[in-house]
């Protein structure tokens, strides 16, 4: 990833000034946590040969690992070491990358490009796909119940379940593919306020519930107290909010090539989502609000959650 | 579930007793955790209505308790409650629900029939099928991290994690696929022995693994030393590869009404089985020698071990 490229309107030099900050702060993460993520992908000859395969080209995709550096930003704002965190950062990406497989599956999404490469099923096949995610989910909490300390790792694992569960990521995905396939009322003529709380419901469980993960993780492993995870969960949920707005008006706006996903794909499907709903300049407007508040919060955190504030401004800004 | 009907050839009369004894334990162990699984899939609002459908629909299927009977039985031998272990019973049996729908994917086995009712993706869609087998194997994990005792929580979500992942359920799911699309050499001219290894390989993960956690995890909760966790295991190692058999047996002989599923549909499909490789009678044999294996393991486990011994008689002689 390069600092700030295909940028189609100007941009203040502070602001470029902190996505470049942000950018480096990134490969940092990357780094540092992608070494790690390749170890926690490799198995005895008790696992599959195809089905490693297949979890490694999920695990070990290129990506932002925004899960990893909110894992890691977190546990340093609480004053905890990288290395404590890591198997929250590490878990937090595993459920990412087992929910992409499946959301990416014919019966689901279809799609066949992701993050610039074919999805799993393409690359693979869809059997393969499908125990992929699933190995790739219990090895997240494997990851965590193995890794981190004894004192929160029972702690770790019910925050993830229930980060990952029936009431939050999958509850989400499933309201979301309910509203698409009709079997829940059609919202497309309600009241905007109506649209905008059920996206809200939406964003909430199938994006924001693993950032709130990563960063309560994080919190844990660096021994937080109970003040700063209410702080981290602030932060969590503006900035949770802020992100899905900024991915729906890259969805909206953006550039395939930059973006390394199909886009436009939200309004030719009908979908939901705030540059639809309310408009390209107020979606854009609601993000930047957003972003302000969890940077606020990241202040509360105090200097060491400085990371954490610029990744707030930059998420909203960013064009890939 | 009736004492033992459909039976084909005659049984002797202690064998006829210790069936039925094992038959009203089994109901016993059903009366014990169904109201309980069906709490554990409750869920609020935040859960999307058709997804809990599904969930409830695969988790309250008819069956017979294997795992939570496993788990409920070795902590009774143990010297524990089963209230204690009643999380351990859950977890494992979501896990084994779970591992059932993505198995009759139409992209997996494509099966239309389980346990005598449509498949879950039959019932409802392959995409809320997919999503229900994801968020039940996170409620797993939800319900051995938030129920289990603080002391043995993190241990038991490792002991589950390894058994579900991919050196373990998913690992060998995945290689029986493998086997079943030519993705590995044919194994079909191979010498017997080569056969042999190949098939105890597959489903010491694909069966075998659930069943040692269930028996570990039942034991964790009993607050079991290292003695009895290594009685339990060799109890189970057996008892796994003699139910294997077994169920291998019911696909050759059995009939389609009382086993619940289509039948004769490995020999259909080419696939290597125990008594495709090497007979029907030395099957049985085998089964009933590992069986007697299982039952020594659970006399040396002392006299609160006697259901488990008298599961493992009975499993080797089941016709359903």
């Amino acid at each position: 990833m390069t600092g700030c490229p295909a940028l189609t309107e100007p941009v203040p030099p502070h602001a470029q000034e902190a996505g470049a900050s942000v950018a480096s702060a990134l490969a940092r993460v990357r780094d540092f946590i992608e070494p790690r993520l390749d170890r926690a992908v490799a198995f005895s000859a008790d696992a599959a040969p195809r089905l490693v395969e297949a979890m490694r080209y999920a695990a070990l995709a290129p990506g932002k690992r925004l899960r990893p550096a909110l894992a890691l930003w977190a546990a340093e704002a609480c004053g905890g070491s990288l290395e404590a965190a890591a198997p929250a950062a590490i878990a937090t990406e595993l459920i990412h990358a087992y929910s992409l497989v499946h959301d990416d599956l014919p019966a689901m999404d279809d799609d066949d490009l992701r993050r610039g490469r074919p999805t799993c099923h393409r690359a693979f096949d869809e059997a393969t796909a499908i125990l992929c995610g699933d190995a790739l989910q219990a090895l997240a909490f494997e990851t965590l119940a193995r890794d981190m300390p004894a004192a929160s790792a029972a702690r770790a694992c019910l925050v993830l379940a229930r980060a990952a569960g029936a009431e939050a990521l999958v509850g989400g995905q499933a309201d979301d593919l309910a509203a698409e396939r009709g079997w829940v009322a059609d919202l497309t003529a309600a009241p905007a306020a109506e649209q905008v709380a059920w996206m809200d419901r939406i964003n909430r469980r199938k994006t924001g519930a693993l950032f709130l993960a990563a960063l309560e993780l994080g919190g844990l492993a660096a021994g937080a107290d109970a003040a700063r995870l209410t702080l981290l969960a602030r932060f969590g949920r503006s900035f949770g909010q802020a992100f899905q707005i900024a991915d729906d008006l890259l969805d909206a706006e953006g550039d395939e090539a930059a973006v390394g996903k199909r886009v436009g794909k939200d309004a030719g499907r009908g979908k939901l989502t705030f540059p639809t709903v309310e408009g390209v300049a107020a979606a854009r407007m609601r993000a930047e609000r957003l972003g302000a508040e969890a940077a606020a919060a990241a202040a509360e955190l105090g200097p060491a959650a400085v990371e954490l504030g610029r990744l707030a401004s930059w998420i909203v800004g960013r064009r890939h």
